[in-house]
């Protein structure tokens, strides 16, 4: 391997994989890139062996070859090189000399045969969605993942098939048990779904770092596996074998009290009240009257906030209990200027959604007040 | 007491007093600030017993009263605030009500009795120095006072008088062994140094952030004790009560090596060849010719570094191992273009200083090469 490559094409490609190495791995050589040199192309593949991706950057190849380095290593000194144009040589023993202007790095490697080979991946089906759309729905869903390992079923974003009204989209849900997400996106193509199409938390957020363009994407669907190929850049992962369970029974169509609140002021209020709750959840009182929220969390040790904002109530007054920080990671996925809950009864669950945009809604669980 | 106050006067005050108050100390008063409102001003009390800051703030005052709040809730409080206009109440238990637009905040307080005195401070002495002058000076000698408190008298800066040909200037020293920082600064009025004149860590880092102006602050000397006076504002902090070793036989004059480089190009190397060394020191070997100096560092696990840079060597050539980030706290500190190095044997301590500035000096001992 003898080849140029631009500095900040370099840099770029591994910013994008560090997602996706593993480091703290029994198995050292994931936590590497491989590198292979060929034609005008410089291939990067990095996987943990339940996700990978290959990204090809332009270079100016005298010789070709391959070998797998250390990918922390190689980010952080392609970060410091001087130059813009980088070299980079392989040498006997698997060794890479890197150079820019005055700056000499040699890093130690490992033979590209040591580097575990990507699955066979046979596409059943294909769609083309729009980057933003889906990076967006993730964002939408992710944080209602729940982290606890021993709910194997939750541990993942699970995707459906949902007709909108004007067709089907694809929905990507979730629940920890406490909350719920949902969110339409819309496709061409062929949907390819099975039962089980859990998306893991870590694909979830490597999706979140490589989708920053305005283009569309194409989304592979194989067994067990997906795949998201754009220009030069090739995602998959594997999903997960657990089961989401029927969340339907359990999400309110909708409910006898529904409020309108601008969503700025009540992050604002949700800032404040979040000065006096820190580490364990602490349910905050809302109570809703016809025309205004008042919102209460008192906290023995640490104080009290108290205020009272806009609101527009259908229906009768209603006091409920939130763990406000769910209801802050729900405004702050919206975008609209409103937002609209609506609840049943005081202990039952509470939907939340943009008035004025139906393609996600979110459900959060109250708390019981003392 | 019952006030309006400006939310931003307010969070700067709350703002200089966070490195003041001890959060983990058995005490957890001195966790609180101390607020006393009085005439036109609110005044602001933080102390840890072993420093003390008294900052007053311009607030119209209706009915004067004090309190010790938790300094870091009513910061946090403060900056979310959402009008620039605060009201702050003290009610009945020691509570205090702080409310700006829609918001509402209680917190609970302490009896301003509960709160330790400060120790009365006996002047025996003053001068005048620029803020920017001694703050400069803490930030070229804080880096290198030791972290090990077994070594009492190193753990802080050392003042001394010393005579820098054109008159007595303050000089501050500190060492851990390794190496040593030392910097002068211009005084006005009469200077009362006792043998013992060693400024704590805490301090140094108290003194780094309250600093910020153009002009001119008042330090006074009392028993074990310095305090630096400007308008407004008031730190004290105690002495330590160790003994300063005699640094001035182990600091080189000049060397027979006399090297000359440009320090942004050192500093950048230096970048790089910080990649490679993460968690222990570790050797880099500097080889100085008569125009230039070849820096390496090689570490099997991670890699080698090899980079050669200009440089101008008066005497024979050497070679010397540094410890890299030494070297690198010292050239972050000077503000020249070029830095220079003096050194007298491979295994000898090395001076470093900017040779268009001698107001400072630093001296480095090197590490052995493999």
């Amino acid at each position: 391997m003898d080849l140029y490559i631009d500095r900040d094409e370099l840099g770029r490609g591994l910013a994008r994989i560090q997602g996706v190495v593993e480091r703290r791995s029994t198995h050292p050589v994931l936590a590497h890139v491989l590198l292979h040199a060929e034609g005008d192309r410089l291939r990067m593949t990095a996987t943990d062996t339940e996700v990978a991706f290959i990204g090809d950057l332009v270079a100016n190849i005298t010789t070709g070859g391959e070998v797998a380095i250390d990918a922390a290593s190689l980010f952080q000194v392609v970060r410091t090189l001087p130059e813009s144009t980088v070299r980079i040589v392989l040498t006997a023993g698997h060794r890479l000399e890197i150079s820019s202007g005055r700056a000499f790095f040699r890093l130690p490697g490992v033979a590209a045969e040591e580097y575990p080979p990507l699955p066979a991946f046979d596409p059943m089906g294909s769609i083309e969605v729009k980057e933003l759309d889906l990076r967006g729905q993730v964002e939408q869903v992710a944080f209602a993942v729940s982290t606890d390992d021993a709910r194997y079923g939750l541990n993942g974003a699970h995707l459906e098939a949902y007709d909108g009204g004007e067709g089907e989209v694809l929905r990507m849900v979730a629940t920890d048990g406490h909350r719920l997400s949902a969110s339409d996106i819309a496709f061409t193509g062929e949907l390819t779904l099975t039962p089980r199409m859990l998306v893991p938390r870590k694909a979830l957020a490597v999706i979140r770092k490589l989708l920053d363009g305005h283009e569309s994407v194409t989304v592979e669907f194989g067994d067990a596996a997906i795949r998201l190929v754009r220009p030069g850049q090739t995602f998959w992962f594997r999903l997960l074998d657990g089961e989401f369970p029927d969340i339907y029974a359990v999400v309110p169509k909708e409910g006898r009290h529904k409020v309108l609140i601008n969503r700025a002021t009540l992050m604002d209020t949700l800032k404040r009240v979040h000065v006096l709750i820190q580490e364990r959840p602490r349910p905050v009182r809302f109570a809703f009257t016809e025309s205004e929220v008042s919102v209460q969390v008192h906290n023995v040790d640490r104080g009290e906030v108290n205020e009272s904002l806009p609101a527009e109530l259908e229906g009768e007054a209603i006091t409920i209990g939130f763990n406000s920080k769910y209801l802050a990671d729900v405004l702050n996925v919206l975008r609209g200027e409103r937002v609209l809950l609506e609840m049943g009864h005081a202990l039952g669950p509470c939907r939340v959604s943009d008035p004025d945009d139906p393609r996600a809604f979110f459900v959060i669980m109250p708390m019981r007040l003392d």
